[in-house]
């Protein structure tokens, strides 16, 4: 299972209640927060998401509009007696600035904050359920795109196959994962014989600020969904060139020229009250388009 | 004229819709911005501040609900092309933080920003208008009130008066600090010919997060309107003391020691989602108390 909620979708200056960037992924049973935009964990409780499922969090580059939200977001898991190990993958310019302010408050977390520096292009998480790997993205500083894929996805249980067998339902979770099952009275119920074969596993790719380029199509080739910005329309074409940023018939351009399942735009400037021309541009180009608006949940 | 907006009026953690820390102090035409919790530029825009008439910023405290929102109100100022030089006053440790920032985003505010560093008690600011000081209280990293004057209050120009001696209306703010006018034929009008005397000057002082300490109340004594944080109920005494917070009998008590004109409290603890509670335990020792409830204007 793929899915991605928006929980900010403006540029820089928030404006017609947008907020600055922020996402969370989800793939099966994991979440990821994907950049933290000043005032993303009131945006967390505003959509009931359950932060202390989120044990990984991306930040792509440090432009104030997507992480300035996480210092806040570390205290409050702290308050809310979090323990367990949180991941954060960011520039290493980030490391400094949140140990000087930890140290200016005397903070102290009750759970176990790992920072990855983000270096160069490569995995940068592995498990046998999914992987997530980064991508330099071209923007005015160090700009970085992830990628998340399953690296099997679940395989489908066929429920009335699996009552005839007698799999308790508590078991589905593990035969999704391929487990076969053993009843009571010692009968082999072999995994083939009660779910259907997995899906092809699920692809995100998050392509957060950067100009239009052509060097990330083969990093994002074929995934299922692509989130790419488009801060402006195409008529601002010369504007988004001068400041790193994309609009939406260049988006749309690289979405078709990688064979994406469908994308979604964001990062709007706030010179922009009314969206409609964002998605009838990119459209245009690539149909399977959507606009990031915030508190929606997308899958792909 | 003395005013004080509320713009956060929560402890850490965001709840309700209640905000961290944030006021605007206005002393006639001066601008004050005190705390600056995350999510305070939002709190700006929606009780419509003009952010541009802000020179003086002050920060309390580095923990995080008073000062997150501070890095992306300056960017944002700089974003909305800001030119004149501001001034913030914050203990000494948040200048290498804010350094950081700028530089791994590779900012240039448009703007000159004067850092001055909070490290001794008394005058911060004086003009022959107003006149703002600080003083410590006792929390569990260092911490400052500020105490916020008219040096001189404005006089009160008689409008019926003045127009009978020819003094156009341009010319009333003038008037207002001690100014004569000499008509378009020669004629002096003296000032005292066509105004009231100025009432008494106005003070306002913050007490930002502090334990009940009575050392407060010289530095307090006597100002029209103070705000003091009351974090939890009387019935917690023991644990505002272990944080070093008070509660809603002890901030009265502070108050109805130091002869206060009125009370504001606040910094309210997310566990409560009803303040009444508050207001009544406040009341019973001084009358004369306010909750500091977000986006209301309270004059001294």
């Amino acid at each position: 299972m793929l899915a991605v909620t928006i929980l900010g979708n403006n540029s820089a200056l928030p404006a017609y209640d947008r907020h600055p960037t922020a996402q969370l992924v989800t793939l099966d049973d994991q979440l990821f927060l994907v950049d933290c935009g000043e005032g993303t964990q009131v945006q967390l409780s505003r959509y009931r998401i359950r932060w202390g499922r989120i044990n990984y969090i991306f930040i792509s580059h440090l432009h104030g509009d997507h992480y300035f939200g996480l210092p806040g977001f570390l205290n409050s898991m702290g308050l809310l007696h979090r323990e367990n190990d949180l991941h954060l993958f960011a520039p290493p310019e980030l490391e400094p600035i949140l140990d000087l302010q930890f140290k200016a408050a005397s903070t102290v977390l009750p759970y176990k904050l790992h920072f990855h520096p983000l270096t160069e292009e490569g995995v940068l998480v592995k498990t046998d359920k999914f992987k997530v790997t980064c991508f330099p993205t071209k923007h005015r500083i160090p700009c970085w795109g992830f990628r998340f894929e399953q690296v099997k996805a679940p395989r489908r249980v066929n429920p009335e196959k699996a009552v005839r067998h007698g799999v308790p339902a508590a078991f589905y979770d593990k035969l999704k994962w391929g487990e076969n099952y053993t009843t009571q009275s010692g009968n082999l119920v072999m995994n083939e014989m009660v779910t259907d074969p997995a899906a092809k596993p699920k692809s995100y790719a998050y392509c957060a600020d950067t100009i239009y380029d052509e060097e990330l199509i083969p990093r994002i080739e074929g995934v299922d969904m692509l989130y790419h910005e488009t801060t402006y329309l195409r008529e601002l074409n010369d504007r988004a060139a001068a400041r790193f940023h994309s609009t939406t018939e260049q988006a749309a351009n690289i979405a078709k020229s990688a064979n994406v399942g469908r994308l979604l735009i964001g990062h709007f400037s706030s010179k922009y009250e009314n969206l409609d021309q964002f998605q009838a541009e990119a459209r245009e180009v690539f149909p399977a388009t959507d606009l990031a608006i915030e508190g929606v949940t997308f899958r792909g």
